[in-house]
């Protein structure tokens, strides 16, 4: 069975000597000590490790079951949850005002990839849970914020999110789920939602689903859409449960993994629901909270690579076969340890130096949204918006990629139910394709973002990659193995971003044809920024003599082989890109 | 659930226009016409889509199951395969003296293609007995051969492997099983095997086990390995069968995929084995094997890419979301069906430029199998193990990622077990795994293959590229497209090459660690090749005006695809294998 072991050492260099956070004016940030930091990731550890980790098998095999409307989680996951709740985790970084934690979004993510690594079918429930709390708390009206936070940020209620029709999920437009207002101000809500992820449960005493559904007056397609809470029962004035909404679960889904969550077919048959935010506006209620549900999703494609990583390295290091073609390393052992051959080790490293780099990525990420919202920091905002469509879709490619690498590291092993490496491919593949499809993701960069401001936040990335090697061009420990390589795959971007330009123009196609490369060129340059960032730290903790030093070293050597192995895919990305709409356009569908 | 339609007319093109089958020297080719091939892929394909396909997500969900050492397979499996045997597929190309069809080992894999595409874990039980049906064959006494190859070639009995031992899969140096001589000639077997395919089932009266184990007087290693067979049932004199022998299954491996197929725990206690070969050259008769083997195994990977793609293809011809960015392309409906996407059109078209690409070089690697066999041709023995490996491990990489990209297609469908994508991409994992990981097939590359022969036959396969491209030169329509980025892509070969040379004479380990991105280079200019191949004769068809214009041109189109989207990657490869063994080697395995 797989194990698990929190990465917190490495989680404290990137918060304290690559982000700086107890350093930084991001209002909350001042009391991210490092004894603060380190108590709080040793608890999640502790959690994870002990707790959560021991139960992901347990969840791939049992499933969940649906029996007269009635969903029941895998054995351990209620007290699991209960255990969750009682530690005050579902609201670490909610507000205050209504029982959350108040720490900063920088800090729930590091929890999360925890949590996540050791067992992302469970911590879905909250995850999910957390999106609704986003939505209500923004976008709810006093009342209803007062209604449903309290009882939601305490875990006592969960929440769903609910997007997609069978014949819909791209296309919001396209949806048929209605919703007729009622005299008293409330809406019947009529409708088949798929997909919907800890849609039903017996985790909470009460499930508060957040649902699209076309309200009539509003316009064609995503215009007619509003955003409404119905809860699975319904709230009494002095907020105790009433009785059952006529929302069910009509089925779950079977999936290919992330077993232990329920993914349910929910039907609203003229259920009770209240508008939230504005009317014939829901599809922008719903954008405002995508930026942190998208990251999220990143996060959960790395730490599935992360949780993947670290069995392959055990296995790695124990599994005897063959010798080290230059000399036996293990004299005593009829073979020597696997992590001696060089084929090995490129594989361990291109899981290592990803997973790491992600980590690192996603950190900064978190950390632009904490200034965005507690700063009100319109450039952060700006620059966390364009590089989050390359959050999701790279790290969780890359994820995914990072998972099938760590399999292949156990040979037939890797394939067996037993050792558990296939669990982690399996759950990892989802995050390619929920909050929207990497290819959606790759449209939306490109489409969307890329254009933003006038193009100014694009240019703002470039600049801040081209100042970071500006100021560091003195430091010659850093020069060939980082600021180079970052420079030639900078341009390669630049390159990508004025074939946009040029070609895109004229002919929509040949940006479009290019934009999953783009997405890709964008993280690995994004990588290899973070990369940078992180050897420079790692050098100046060199040269003071503190710290852990084969820690740093360790740190650089893993740079270097991203550096060197992993950015100049960048070139490839950037030639397939040129290519444009050719190749791509001209056949017809027929002839496919 | 997912259908499978046989790519009979694409093989037919393969088979004559780029191969030229008939027209070969090759004994037994000259009745390979058109109408011969087409009637044998034709009944190969009805049984395909029409028997083993709707048994294909059978197999998955009820998997294989043991009780009182009897092992069930799923429901239909047995009559399935009475069927298969009833068509004399199982004997097809095998020695006509023993009851085989005697045809060429090519038409061979055009069938198991379509096996493998309709049903790979049923289509495993077959094959398993093919290989050790060749391991007799070929290293089997006279008498050996008239025992057992009658009923194993007839598919009354089947066959298996046995090398793997908990402690050793690729380091078979380190086996324990036992092999005792007794008095009357045979001897008697001891030890425990694991990951055996189709070790024990319920389709076949009787299993004739291939058995590594040591015999005393061997050296230390591989040298005391001798190879034995040991049938389930004791075969009498009159080819009747006699007394259950003492090999059992011990247990079922629960697997990530292939379910159909039961992998299984072989116990042998002292069970009665007969030696085939010479003794202590165990090994040597396994590797004459190996080539054949290992091709199957390429094939496997690319056959369920190319399941997946036809099924991401109807969906993406089906499913209608948003519309095309230039225009309305399905103004009658309320979205437009999602192949107009750039997006979309790129991900199909990685995936059916790999497909038909692979079938090109795998079709092409089995002609050579047949001219080595069949005509003796050295040379021709030479290419195919000079390439054995990388039809192994590059289509098996790419076989497997062309699953992924199909189930990303689908969105959220693509991760139900309801539309069977998962099923491919679960099943198409192992092939990256058996018969030798992809990562030994890179060693078996760079450090044994590329010296063959004191580099005379790589020194061949660049002839042959530089041959084709000159003599093609004057064709204009081929020029720009393909004959420009082959000669590219060869060029970084060679200085892969090259590379190795200069660096992995002084440290081997500047030749080890990049011997995974040698053999993917390597893939990619073998399918740069054979594209340029096809294109040669879709545009000779073109010009002739004969035959199905539309299919020439679409060829045409998927493979300009090919080399301006995917050979390109060529030169990534070259970047990372020069980089050496700097960045791979310098960590301690500790500090990983």
């Amino acid at each position: 069975m797989p194990t698990y072991t929190a990465p917190t050492k490495d989680m404290q260099f990137i918060l304290h000597e690559v982000l700086n956070v107890s350093g930084s004016d991001i209002p909350g940030y001042d009391e991210m000590d490092r004894d603060t930091t380190q108590a709080i990731l040793d608890e999640a550890a502790k959690l994870s490790e002990n707790v959560l980790a021991p139960l992901n098998k347990v969840g791939d095999e049992q499933g969940c079951t649906l029996e007269n409307g009635v969903v029941r989680t895998p054995e351990g996951f209620k007290a699991a949850y209960d255990q969750m709740r009682e530690g005050g985790w579902i609201g670490l970084d909610c507000d205050p005002e209504y029982g959350g934690q108040g720490m900063p979004y920088l800090m729930n993510s590091a929890v999360s990839e925890m949590f996540v690594s050791a067992n992302m079918a469970f911590n879905m429930y909250q995850g999910l849970s957390h999106g609704a709390i986003s939505a209500i708390q923004t976008h709810g009206s006093p009342e209803q914020k007062a209604k449903f936070l309290p009882n939601m940020i305490e875990g006592k209620w969960s929440g769903t999110m609910n997007l997609t029709e069978p014949h819909c999920g791209t296309d919001l437009g396209l949806i048929r789920t209605k919703a007729e207002p009622q005299d008293d101000g409330s809406y019947k809500i009529t409708g088949s939602k798929i997909w919907i992820s800890a849609g039903e449960h017996d985790m909470t005493d009460n499930i508060i689903h957040l649902v699209l559904a076309k309200a009539p007056g509003g316009g064609e397609g995503t215009k007619g859409i509003s955003l409404f809470i119905v809860p699975k029962f319904m709230v009494n004035e002095d907020g105790s449960l009433g009785e059952r909404n006529a929302v069910s679960c009509g089925g779950l889904e079977h999936k290919m993994g992330i077993n232990g969550n329920a993914t349910c077919v929910m039907n609203y048959d003229g259920a009770t629901g209240y508008l939230i935010g504005e009317m014939h506006k829901g599809m922008r209620a719903m954008f405002t909270m995508m930026n942190e549900a998208r990251i999220g999703v990143g996060l959960q494609g790395y730490a599935q690579g992360a949780v993947a990583y670290q069995n392959a390295l055990g296995f790695a290091r124990e599994r005897l076969q063959g010798r080290e073609v230059t000399g036996v390393k293990n004299p005593d052992g009829p073979a020597d340890p696997i992590i001696v051959h060089p084929d090995v080790r490129r594989n361990l490293l291109m899981q290592k130096s990803f997973v790491e780099g992600a980590r690192a990525f996603a950190f900064w990420g978190a950390q632009m949204i904490d200034a965005a919202h507690r700063k009100g920091d319109k450039e952060a905002d700006n620059m966390v918006s364009l590089l989050t469509p390359v959050i999701k879709g790279f790290l969780t490619d890359k994820g995914f990629e990072t998972t099938v690498l760590a399999q292949q590291t156990l040979g037939g092993s890797g394939f067996t139910k037993e050792w558990g490496l296939e669990q982690f491919v399996r759950d990892a593949r989802i995050t390619m394709i929920y909050e929207g499809t990497n290819g959606i993701q790759s449209l939306d960069l490109v489409g969307r973002k890329l254009a933003m401001n006038g193009g100014k936040t694009i240019m703002a990335f470039f600049d801040m990659v081209k100042t970071f090697i500006k100021e560091n061009e003195g430091n010659e420990a850093l020069k060939a193995g980082f600021l180079n390589p970052l420079k030639k795959a900078s341009k390669d971007l630049q390159a990508a971003g004025m074939y946009f330009m040029q070609n895109g123009m004229k002919n929509p196609h040949n940006a479009l044809a290019g934009s999953y490369d783009f997405m890709h060129l964008f993280g690995h340059v994004c990588l290899g920024l973070v990369w940078s960032q992180m050897a420079k730290a790692a050098y100046a903790s060199l040269e003071s003599g503190t710290g852990d030093q084969e820690f740093y070293k360790t740190k650089i050597e893993t740079g270097r082989f991203y550096m060197a192995r992993q950015l100049p895919a960048t070139a490839l990305h950037l030639s397939r890109i040129e290519t444009g709409a050719d190749t791509v356009m001209t056949l017809e569908a027929a002839n496919f």
